[in-house]
């Protein structure tokens, strides 16, 4: 299994006249989960991108506990469960403290420029395989 | 069943980098979805929440079939199925034209002020009812 | 000159827990004003963009008198006050039925995909020429 | 004079078609700005606000020179260059790096939560006032 930890500070901008983080404002955080986890993995994003290689989110979805306020500090603990094959399976908690305020997951597949599905890179599997030995 | 239909042409703000809309700039046009619903039924969602009457997200699910992109006309069906208990559940279409970009659920619960639960509103009861008679 | 009108309706999404609308999410609107201006002159800037022809803001600002709250129905005028040559100016006012809730000013010059500055396409000076006879 | 330094990660989410930052997403990242300023002196503006009193934003100018992209370290620099009177005055430079990419100035006043206009809050003046000896 792969863990990683991200950190943020809720910005007055997410935040809704329900006083607390707008519902869709949680999936931005789950991004940064995923960027946070292929940089530790000498994968990051960004050079997948430049390269052509596209990793969109294919299925998501959300449970909200308990919402979360403008200036908490927020903990996006990302997991991956299974060693990827054609999909990638994620799983996360969002937290502040030891307090649970939203689990999610999310499913995405490796495509080119053109939208097609492409095979996950060898690289990728290279960097997380032993993770999963 | 209640059905409701809502327009939107998509923002250059909700596009990202990959030139498509943002996965999660979806959630708010369910939003709209449900608004509009609310409001054809004479239950305007800005009137309950100035009641005091709040709405929040409970759960939400989405999948991703095709992208939407700048300045196309996105259509957003909206359906509640079951007549709502205690919590509400709602599906949704999101095509362009008679092209099905995605499809998603939402689960939604009454709540008040201090968001403890409370029972769904008499009037809310009535406007619907009739729909699912 | 050249005027155009737009019509929004504000979203849940783009209040924040002052109650109102966020001051960032007008500028979403400014843009679906310069949208709409374009398009009624023939010249989408969803096809310029296709074309490599690129217009991003270089400078914007904003003054906000009173506050947009939301499901208001929000009216954006857009206007382009002298010929472009360069520079592109337009100015805004957003309104609620006859209250004037902001202004707002923004400069543009068109670029290619590289960030290179281009001379204003021909095809979009002969559709708005005719308007600063 | 106040100055204070901020760090923000450019998020996917803040990108659009053109593959840079959209322009409005910068505004939050001053208001992170502001928001670590207010920190750092002893008045955090959630306790501000907790309290009634709100600081919205009444003018906001922007000037974009160079893009920010995704996953780039950017520093706000906020500054206060005057002791606030009836008005809060601020400029801020967002930069990569050493390399300057937008400058931007905000206008504030203090307001109740009726938006009725308040004096600046003698806490806060006494937070700032040697800075300004």
């Amino acid at each position: 299994m792969i863990e990683s930890i991200s950190k943020v500070v809720v910005r007055y901008s997410e935040t809704d006249m329900m006083g607390i983080v707008y519902h869709a404002n949680y999936l931005p955080w789950l991004e940064i989960g995923r960027t946070q986890m292929l940089r530790e993995h000498g994968v990051p994003y960004s050079e997948m991108e430049a390269q052509g290689i596209l990793l969109p989110v294919l299925e998501i979805s959300m449970k909200y506990r308990r919402p979360a306020r403008y200036d908490e500090e927020i903990t996006i603990i990302t997991r991956m469960h299974q060693k990827p094959f054609v999909k990638i399976h994620l799983d996360y908690e969002v937290k502040k403290g030891d307090e649970l305020l939203a689990t999610a997951k999310s499913m995405h597949a490796f495509m080119n420029r053109s939208a097609q599905p492409i095979k996950t890179p060898r690289y990728f599997l290279d960097a997380i395989s032993q993770k999963f030995a």
